[in-house]
């Protein structure tokens, strides 16, 4: 969960929140295509553009296997890469079994990768001990939700010399001569160095402008100072508005079916708790 | 979601449920394994034992893109098959588009594919009119929840010939001589004709015992007469006693990590909503 | 290189080959499709039929990285396994770096891998050590070209107990109660624990039976007494007949273009040496 | 094969060339880095550079099959993109077919794809024709061998409009106002929009050193004024001094397994014809 809506649970829960707010992050059109689908291919885009590194053979730690993280693991997976994940949830952890990625405490990985990523929401994951043990010319980066989960503090002290070698690219060199490459100064990698692709913004921007519109036009009473999910007919329609672009063409329902489902014919089509 | 837990839920909503119950089926683990990671490799155990069909180059429809879905799509394309899928529920179809398959009405391909898969948990989604356009040797089994899937009685009629060629596999014939090879008279391929992992037994049985202990064990007053998810903490106790089998490594929150995400260092790690 | 052809060769080089022969064991479409294509489907197959064993985050060792690792290791990758590499040549080792698996000697993972697959056409590839050494439960079995490649003759040991716990699978039972499951007594899996499907059956067929029709037809004097390898054209010839059922559909080059690229519109389309 | 290889087997066959030749362009790594593997990456950060699209759910036809077809596919389809295939060879759009694709003329698919990329060698494969009937914000581009491979010359005709967007991005406009994306005028995309990764250049200039080095070292006589393919015995050395950057692990054969095989220990370890 990000940092911003962290705090808008926790102000909810002190009953200090003093209007309603709609928690759009955690829609599912904004998790599977902001997070999922859209880092699938930043994690590609933003190392190729920063480092040219290929990807085939490298060895990569993912620490997170939340919706950025199966994004991250999938597309480097896919294009030759061995990947490690840490996690500290057991259901992720066995997911990722499941997925075919071994899953490792950092430090039984650290000395052998070429690639460290943060996709966790957490603080100071990659820590100064950390970095000190990666090989020469490891890169280390964030494709998580603040800049807080590499300690890149603890990289300035004076034994260590950074030296920028191009925009969003530092080198930070240790005393033997070990470099590590660090992108973005530690925040995030998908924001700084890759694009967000219009189709994902049209998501997003279509998911917040409904949410809006619906706490607008909602009559008095339907929401009080809390933090709501979006209604799923609203994470539904947003999907159905970007169907055409793919040429996609849904199957209706038969009044027979609909009737034996216990649905809607036009929805909502699954339970509050359905996880995609 | 299936049949015998919508009518729990429509017992629940005429209030005519006289005990608490425990929806395990829709526990994370549950859904993932019995569903996504099961189906993933019965499907092809399914096939192959009743008819040794190779995949490679192989265009199957599947309908419904939900858990089972999902696992039988990533399996059949990773061995080569061209998968189009149908759907009622714009999300899923989105889902489907971002992870490579074409979307399309049943009938748009009916006449071109050489497999057909149903996993929709819905009734007479293969009709005798599909059935009537399908091409010789044709394939169609069910992965769904249930044997109303495809219309089986449909096919019952004095013209159309049966024929047992093994054990779990007819060819209905048509007059023209045109053969669809029907597996397990309809009925669920992944239990009829496929084995079920112990592991996944493992998972599932242990899910079920916690959920009965719980209802056992819970002080009165915890459940009405109503239809309850599996607590989060136990979904994730079940997931961490069976990540030793895979040699994984859990990392540990430190006090301040904890702290900074509002967590407790035991769990539960997410939020209800949370979609995996 | 398999054994046969390896005599074929042999007899060829010491000048006691007395008719001509036609290798088609290394045309491409018997490469391809009965090699790397079936095996991708076979192994899948083989070990789900023999030991119902789950896929996905199992740990899996490959001896050999020609056309049938690389089919066993795309199929097991894609199904959640992963799947380590040994290799002797530096070429094949270069491949699987590239393809996302791991090169170590079997001693680095015999210890912790769940099962161990063959595919050498060599000799004594796992040695009594090396089972010695495995995990309990562990699963061997063999995909290469002969029965060689596990050491069985090793196992036939008084302080080792055998258990035919179901038709091709043997328990071989250590003093300490440790089980290694042997597969098809070693000899190979796709042959005898799995199917071949038709397709590829007739590609082979097909491509023998040209063969042989061109070397009854063949003036004299174009055969000597050698090992030749199948015509290109005949390759493609099969490879033409067999798009159809796939709906395949070619493209044709223009005058111009052939007039460009310096062939002949109907073929042959590559120089001998090149690989697919 | 490229056109410049093309020339020189013509040279060779007019009997024209003058010094031995080495035709490194079709050593194993150069073939299997340079275009298979380098390709699966730069077509990706060709793209992504020029047009920041979104590879999730876009259709895509590929023309051409061969290493740079295989790579790009391969890329494409991990993303979730849906690639059809054109190809005048059957072997290879066989294994099109296998590896999952549907094997179609361009002129089926060209109205409704997103994006068209040419991996022929050939010329003129992408006609005005063809242009004519993209639909709008097609992208065009070329991971071929030339330029020739989409007729560009036939979009300089008055009344079409070029806008160019960006350094290496043309739209060219239609009275209509549709609009085709062309990128880099028609020439290689990997050259123009993308970089060649460190690795890959090592080994390509690996290669070309050790080709050189033999054809200046070799007693006379060796090589006369033809074409020559590299010994195998250089290719595989220079996979093997790529190696450690994977941290791999060859495996040595015994004296034993050597004799088995008829092989020497050092290698070379494949027959000239085998394909990898």
């Amino acid at each position: 969960m990000v940092g911003k809506l962290t705090w808008l649970y926790q102000l909810s829960k002190a009953g200090k929140l003093c209007v309603p707010a709609m928690n759009v992050n955690d829609s599912v059109t904004k998790q599977k295509f902001d997070n999922l689908y859209c880092c699938r291919e930043s994690i590609l885009d933003g190392l190729k553009r920063t480092t040219d590194v290929m990807f085939g053979g490298k060895q990569v730690v993912v620490c997170g296997y939340g919706e950025v993280g199966k994004g991250c693991c999938a597309a480097l997976k896919a294009l030759g890469a061995i990947v490690y994940i840490t996690e500290i949830d057991p259901i992720c952890a066995l997911q990722a079994c499941m997925d075919g990625f071994r899953v490792v405490k950092l430090n039984e990985v650290i000395r052998q990768v070429d690639v460290v990523i943060t996709c966790t929401g957490n603080k100071n994951v990659v820590t100064r001990e950390h970095l000190d043990r990666m090989k020469n010319s490891c890169i280390v980066c964030n494709m998580g939700h603040s800049n807080t989960e590499i300690d890149v503090t603890s990289l300035r002290t004076p034994e260590l010399t950074w030296e920028r070698v191009r925009s969003q690219v530092d080198h930070v060199i240790w005393p033997d001569g070990k470099r590590v490459v660090l992108l973005a100064e530690g925040r995030l990698l998908n924001l700084s160095c890759s694009t967000v692709p219009t189709f994902v913004l049209s998501i997003t921007a279509t998911t917040q402008a409904l949410a809006l519109i619906e706490l607008y036009n909602a009559p008095e009473g339907r929401y009080k100072q809390d933090v709501y999910l979006l209604p799923k007919k609203m994470d539904e329609y947003v999907a159905s508005l970007h169907l055409p672009s793919f040429d996609a063409h849904l199957t209706e329902l038969t009044d027979d079916q609909a009737k034996y489902l216990g649905l809607n014919k036009n929805g909502p089509f699954k339970p509050n708790y359905y996880r995609y």
